[in-house]
């Protein structure tokens, strides 16, 4: 291991988070909020004094840089930025116990938007502000805006690619160009454009000004975090639908933008993951929408009823976790279809959580093979995505994924089984569900009105590791615990 | 595909199937059961008369049998003995609903042991052995009893392999012996030495004749139907502890008592299945013991405390199903536990089901490699089992197994999330847990003390599926729908 280059890396990196916080420093010093003022200005200091530290003690690092290292520096990036990113909560005071602090943090940077927080609204403009701008820095990845804003050298050039590997979600990265920097620095103004637009429609539909930018990061990053206790439920009508649609379109593999920017416009709506994404999404609004509209045909109407499914479909599929009204509260084939879009997610190369569309494409087509092989044993099987050959490797890949998904459901499910709050077993599911996937509310005790602060300090730890493994697709928190990081080569 | 010989197969296992119930039509008539002697004369007469025909239709069979047929093959068998194993319990009256007939007879010989029934003690002496007696059958598999009764001749040889791979449990099917029926013919008399040895011990614990033979019958298939509403409650604790050992016993792979008859005493106890099983059975027992006991200290011995863990931890894990208490009201910890033995299952090559402890044991092998290849890419990982090298198709066919495990799961959710009963996501996802991994119980609406009655015939229907799904190993019942069934080469 290059242990000098990833420290000069996470050095950078606290730097960054340090002007992050600068617009937050401002909003307090505005509204005159004393203790976030002090909060922000306490984590800045810290997070600047380390960045100087590392980066003198990394000052002559080699640029040795391979897919372990990659790894290993996305995966200890995510635990420093939100070590340090949970200060101005604890700082301030409005969070008393780091634990907590460090939970809400996490769940912002990977776009989570699971809280303790049983009443958002007495945090502050500042503290609110940090909370939802997380969620826009972690839905396209921190060190994915590092890589696009650097200088272009051989240096970095060496590793670029393992990084963007690591911090992107889904099964392969889609280079859009070839050059590494532009690819990162692409997706970025795309995720900024968008933003944008998001902003501006919120604004047009009469949302606050201060909401529209909170409401706009959540969905731009998939997070969820709201600013009011109602979540979005509170908000117009137009508000709401805009959200809706723009949840929907940040769930979408960012290179199909690439392909209509570059009017490639065949190629883009031929994609295999977006036609299966839109497919689902439909589907299961229009399934949601029979079976609440049948049980409250006499306090809704019609328009009401798709509304509010299309909102939670979205919300949900992309892993977002906003809410417009109770969803746990709707009947059991409504609730069913919801846990199971937790489990699907959004597309890859987007910023939501889940196990990615083009994943549970490519597990289909391998169930089809198997089969196929099971009944024809002497006939070879290819698998296509895209019209183009999947290669073995990223079958593999995509297995060993699902086991290691798997696996990890079952033993944080066990984990929160062992809480002392003695949760039932719709509770500690979904909270694995709805953590692990990035998503946010999940049912009974912490459903879209509760929150996760019952829960012990044990477990609440327990669900951050399982919010970082969720965002990073497993494998970078893993390399950071694997023994063979340590050894010496 | 060659119908004649598939045809030719089904009449023989329909003439299997009158001759088993004729134990049955015996106590009907010993004990004055008029309903259920017509029941039994009448299933009898129409098995014979469609045995008949069958082989009247297939007198001119030809030989040729492929791995495609095999699955066929064993996946129709399995729904033909259903469907006319049902006929007892219907043309009786004692169970006026065919779907709810069918639901009865596809647990009793998938060996899961879910039952629709409210009160089984009203049922008759003949009945209850049939139910029993199916848990016996399904076990080790009734084809696999047809291979090892039929003389060897060419015709038999060519598929005997393909039909006891489709029926047999696991990843691969080890052959003890060379050739097929010798194989066949050693499980089905270590499985009947076995039980034979269970009855043994039971009438020593003082169990009644009867319940002796009925509870060891549902003991050797792991099935779990029992003939008292207590299950297993009102039993001796000797003769809970005599269940225990031999369900336990009867979740290990039968090629270890192979190897023990062959005096192979260190590979039998090397083998990582067999290791792996036993360590999870312990640490299970263990955990829910101190959980159980720290909750109930004022009310039970420690001793009765183990007793009670230890005998639903076998239970479960074999799939059996029986119970000696109400285990859906133990604390959260120990009910997660439970769940989660559920997915794992018995060994490869038992009674049991689930997915089997070498699927997973597979599976946490593939986790590691793909870590190791993710971080050393130009590495070369090769999988090992027992110190022999798995072959990538294994592999294949084990990732398959899974993904198509994770669909059929969520699918059959979903269905029953539509069912009327509106029943809660704990019920429907246990539900579907109990019945898809062949257990029985579940949680709340379907506890260890209630039964799937209130469900749909709709939902009956699923979850029978689900049952002949997880006892065949997704496959056999995939082929049967599968297009390229019906197509002629």
């Amino acid at each position: 291991m290059n242990i000098k280059i990833m420290i000069r890396i996470q050095g950078w990196i606290l730097l960054l988070e340090t002007i992050f916080m600068l617009p937050a420093l401002l909003i307090a010093v505005v509204t005159k909020d004393r203790p976030a003022t002090l909060g922000f200005l306490g984590a800045m200091a810290i997070a600047l004094t380390c960045a100087l530290g590392m980066a003198f003690y990394s000052r002559n690092a080699d640029r040795k840089f391979y897919a372990r290292e990659g790894l290993v520096c996305t995966g200890v990036a995510w635990i420093v930025l939100s070590a340090i990113g949970a200060l101005p909560f604890f700082i301030s005071g409005r969070i008393p116990n780091y634990v907590d602090a460090f939970f809400e943090i996490v769940s912002g940077f990977t776009t989570t938007g699971a809280s303790i927080l049983p009443d958002v609204e007495v945090m502050g403009k500042a503290i609110l502000y940090w909370r939802s701008f997380s969620h826009w820095v972690g839905g396209m990845g921190v060190l994915v805006f590092f890589l696009a804003i650097i200088p272009a050298n051989g240096r970095s050039n060496a590793y670029m690619l393992h990084i963007l590997r690591a911090e992107s979600p889904g099964p392969s990265v889609s280079k859009m160009v070839p050059r590494m920097r532009e690819t990162a620095a692409i997706l970025y103004i795309i995720y900024c454009a968008l933003t944008v637009a998001d902003i501006v429609f919120l604004l047009i539909g009469k949302m606050p000004v201060f909401d529209a930018f909170c409401i706009a990061f959540g969905t731009a990053g998939t997070g969820g975090f709201g600013v009011l206790n109602s979540s979005c439920g509170a908000y117009t009508p137009f508000a709401q639908n805009v959200t809706t649609v723009f949840m929907l379109l940040f769930g979408v593999n960012f290179s199909i933008y690439y392909l209509l920017l570059m009017r490639r416009f065949f190629d883009a709506f031929r994609d295999e993951e977006l036609r299966m994404y839109l497919t689902i999404v439909a589907f299961a609004i229009l399934v949601i929408t029979i079976n609440v509209f049948h049980k409250t045909v006499d306090t809704q109407h019609l328009g009401e009823t798709v509304r509010h499914a299309a909102f939670q479909v979205a919300s949900i599929i992309t892993t977002t976790g906003y809410s417009t009204v109770d969803f746990d509260l709707w009947p059991t084939l409504s609730k069913g279809i919801l846990l199971c879009l937790m489990f699907v997610g959004a597309s890859a190369g987007s910023t939501g959580g889940g196990i990615k569309v083009s994943r549970i494409l490519l597990l289909l087509k391998n169930i089809r093979r198997n089969a196929r092989q099971i009944f024809h044993p002497y006939e070879v099987q290819i698998i296509r995505m895209n019209g183009q050959r999947v290669a073995e490797q990223t079958m593999t890949n995509v297995s060993g994924y699902l086991a290691a998904y798997v696996i990890i459901v079952i033993v944080s499910f066990l984990l929160l089984s062992a809480d002392r709050a003695n949760f039932s077993i719709t509770t500690n599911f979904s909270s694995v569900m709805a953590t692990f996937n990035n998503i946010g509310p999940g049912y009974e005790a912490v459903g879209p009105t509760s929150n996760y602060a019952a829960y012990s300090n044990f477990s609440k730890i327990v669900m951050s590791i399982d919010m970082l493994l969720g965002r990073l697709e497993i494998f970078p928190i893993i390399a950071i615990f694997s023994p063979s990081t340590f050894r010496r080569r």
